[in-house]
């Protein structure tokens, strides 16, 4: 197999001679944005909210790229073309740029990279611990991971699969996924404040049988060990169900019915969705 | 002038095609360290102090370098020899390296990068901006300058020159630099939690004059604005007198006595440094 394509401002490399200088603002501070989405059967999923949601994240980081979103559009457009990889991750990245001073943002350098993806079977469930934490920009989908990354030789070494963050009481979100429950009033609640708004997230909640009764609300942490069944969101993932966190089972520590459901709406959702016309 | 070089891995590269691959962890997840010292006539100043705190930031944050210390000081010095420009600036990188799942820490990559650095006249004062903010891992000298940048074009649209950061209701640090009072009590004070110490700091607070009485404590927001005087810290710029805060002018609004006195004694203490034997 020969090496992916990545594109880097515009022109399509071979993925390991694709590189930024040192000047650049995510080396030197750690700034930029990205989004991430799947393709499947060389489809893009849900590409209109992630690019909604990279714009969004541009314009509040105060990244501007040239041509803007029909640029990004069709340097995807090409690179989608160029690797024909049927099912894949696309990571799009926009950083602060090549800086004279280190320290204040430039013409952004705009990375689009993509990578095989498996379509493995869902995984049965997984595990999580909690830490006290809130992201500094949690609304906006920054490269800031410093904590998430920091944490997963501790997740690791307490025999768990990913973080969940909370504070003040209230639970938000892990660093790559939405949290979601069926509380003990068997409704569907995802945590409103101090997230970043996942696509699958907002598909879910649209997607959700009335009786369900779909909201989004501040979620307490105490929530967690009432709540008839938790799970977490992801481009990557769809719905992975949560069967302990901090070593104490959810639920009865099986994947719950309507996490079931719900996984099978949103898999009929996205399959509808890459069909062809 | 030809290019500086500078040193990957090892390596000494033009600095203009010394570049990281995309899979770096510092552009995936804004995840490494650094730290950033000053040459005069070709001497590092307070090298030591840089290299013990560079350790203790790669220990905190499970970066393993090959060869640690010994390894990261012999770049340092094979980078000197070669680029042989007296007075610069020195940044040493580490970062997470390329990680296989973008995700995971990995070997890291280290980098050296040096620039020539004018030894201008130390600026008669500058204002600044308080914001709200607290570094999301403090006393480590982490990539994570997301707010600072992001502070950065709010900062000068207030006619103000950095940003102070500051939570209920204490100072902290700003982003590149520590925070000094001289106290309504005429005491020497700078925050002692929640703030990079910086290696200007720990010397400034050894060579304060007894009836200063310096310590390190915490300090309200308010103070700022009784007290007498008011200046920052950097590796590059010494010590900076603080001018106004959030407009309002602090003490008379001039670089105040102390501030000046302390400043004469770091320039000597550094010039004593950095005299041939």
């Amino acid at each position: 197999m020969t090496s992916m394509l990545a594109c880097v401002n515009g022109d399509l490399l071979p993925l390991d001679s694709a590189s930024l200088q040192l000047g650049d603002l995510a080396i030197q501070r750690g700034y930029g944005v990205f989004d991430y989405l799947k393709t499947i059967d060389g489809r893009p999923v849900f590409l209109d909210d992630h690019l909604d949601r990279l714009d969004e994240s541009m314009r509040a980081m105060r990244l501007v790229v040239s041509g803007g979103r029909a640029t990004i559009r069709d340097q995807l457009s090409r690179l989608l073309n160029a690797n024909a990889v049927a099912d894949s991750g696309v990571r799009i990245t926009v950083t602060g740029g090549y800086s004279p001073d280190g320290y204040t943002i430039a013409t952004p350098n705009v990375i689009l990279t993509q990578s095989p993806l498996a379509l493995r079977p869902e995984p049965a469930g997984i595990r999580l611990i909690t830490h006290a934490h809130r992201r500094q920009m949690p609304t906006i989908k920054t490269l800031d991971y410093l904590m998430a990354v920091f944490m997963q030789p501790i997740v690791r070494e307490r025999g768990a699969d990913e973080v969940l963050y909370h504070l003040d009481g209230f639970v938000s979100e892990c660093p790559r996924n939405n949290l979601f429950l069926i509380d003990a009033s068997g409704r569907l609640v995802t945590p409103s404040r101090f997230v970043l708004k996942g696509v699958i997230r907002k598909h879910l909640l649209r997607l959700a049988p009335p009786e369900l009764d779909a909201c989004e609300r501040d979620v307490g942490f105490d929530e967690l060990f009432t709540a008839r069944e938790v799970f977490i969101t992801s481009t990557t993932k769809n719905v992975v169900p949560i069967l302990a966190i901090d070593g104490r089972p959810i639920g009865d520590g099986q994947p719950g019915p309507i996490t079931r459901q719900l996984e099978r709406l949103l898999r009929e959702e996205i399959e509808r969705q890459v069909s062809p016309p």
